[in-house]
């Protein structure tokens, strides 16, 4: 068995903090980390029972909030990785959040107002299928800002997500790396598998049109704000059961930083008498 | 007629962005702005008239919002100045968000959280008594977050105000500066007048008790968040009717600062036959 150590799966999916970075250079499928497909397997059920005991000592604890980020291009498997990751994981203290097409009420406030207000509660684990990482992509390509308003974006949600973490969120931070063949695939597969078609929208084709565009927005996006509080991983999303292992290393990872046990309770059990 | 212009009231209240800043040099009765009374009700007058035309334009256009923050120790005049400032504006795009003590729900998110979401929607007027600035002032005075929370949260609130000024909201902060001497005499008021009373709260003589400790976390407070793109007015309250005039001029320049007009509307007018 050759499961790598989290430290390895983040030093080798990190995008250095400070450090310019080239998405080209990232392989959509990784050579290296979990070349045993069996391994990635192993590894992830393991992880997935750790990270719902863990999970528990957080809710339990309700002092600080896990913040996982997802995003990726159409097919990248954002909903893939919550399935597994948080398999064994139950809904209580979790709030998935999937960010759509803003909505006229949201559009009439500043586009981190509706992330902010879905920023988990203490003590719970908050995921981000899409997120305020969508006005710096999709907004960028399409010109639903102006570049000027763009620009300034990058620092703003720098700053957003250190308030955050300084005030008790841990952030991890996700790209589902696919490449352009596999997608290819994944769309064509949508449309003949009778319980994918209703994830098929014709709209994705429109986006795989300006792939180059995407992924050049991608990679600015993950070079300004892959920050010391809030790094950016980028996961190579080819392989379905080693993207999913690989992100449930780095789920782990985040929670065992918090060192979390069993909140004592202030009092001594033996003092009570149920009768 | 002796009333000051706009840009003489800023000069004489702001708190330089950058600069040290000493509360006690602050008078709490001016004695240069509105030396007749008259004067500043006529100027109150005039004011509250352009602010609700001038707010109307920023309604049609919804592109910007302005946001009003009204921080001041009790009786300093916080809702007052909101009944004059405001006196001709109808509540048709007005957003009055008073900040009590946080709930449970608010506790269990970052202290910003709940400020975000109150944010004015673009094309309206918000308006804060009290704010996220009670997270370094009474939060300060009695110990409800940690010396190194607090200490952090100067950078975290001018990081928040530059990205809602960036994003089309222009701040407007006005610390109320009462005096000691007064506040007593406007608090024994409230105890005799049974219009008044409802206002006491036994609470407040607590604060007032720690007088010089909340005028130590305002004058902290001021000098550390008052930027170039949120600057802090530091308005003399013993006087209300100057107080009024004083922050109507303030509202004003904000809403001309944005040099609205009614909005174009695309078309002809002439072009239709309503028949």
């Amino acid at each position: 068995m050759n499961i790598p150590d989290i430290d390895d799966v983040r030093q080798h999916l990190i995008a250095k903090p400070g450090q310019s970075f080239s998405l080209a250079a990232r392989p959509t499928r990784d050579p290296i980390l979990f070349d045993d497909k069996e391994d990635a397997k192993t590894s992830l059920k393991k992880d997935a029972a750790v990270i719902n005991e863990l999970k528990d000592m957080l809710y339990a604890h309700k002092k600080q909030s896990v913040l996982v980020v997802l995003q990726g291009m159409d097919t990248a498997g954002k909903s893939g990785t919550i399935r597994s990751v948080f398999a064994d994981t139950t809904p209580l203290g979790m709030e998935v959040k999937a960010f759509k097409a803003p909505s006229k009420n949201e559009l009439a406030r500043d586009y981190l107002w509706r992330v902010h207000n879905a920023v988990p509660k203490k003590g719970n684990i908050g995921i981000f299928d899409r997120s305020h990482y969508e006005d710096v992509l999709v907004v960028k390509v399409r010109n639903f800002a102006s570049a000027k308003d763009v620009e300034r974006r990058y620092d703003q949600i720098n700053a957003f997500e250190k308030h955050l973490t300084e005030n008790g969120v841990v952030i991890v931070k996700c790209m589902l790396n696919v490449g352009y063949e596999e997608q290819g695939e994944r769309l064509a597969e949508r449309l003949v598998e009778p319980h994918k078609l209703w994830k098929f929208n014709p709209g994705d084709l429109e986006d795989r049109k300006d792939w180059a565009k995407f992924m050049g927005a991608y990679e600015t996006a993950v070079e300004r704000c892959s920050t010391e509080h809030a790094p950016w991983y980028v996961v190579p999303a080819d392989s379905r059961t080693r993207r999913n292992a690989m992100i449930a290393r780095l789920v782990r990872g985040a929670l065992e930083d918090l060192s979390l046990e069993w909140p004592n309770p202030g009092y001594n059990p033996a003092d009570f008498d149920i009768g």
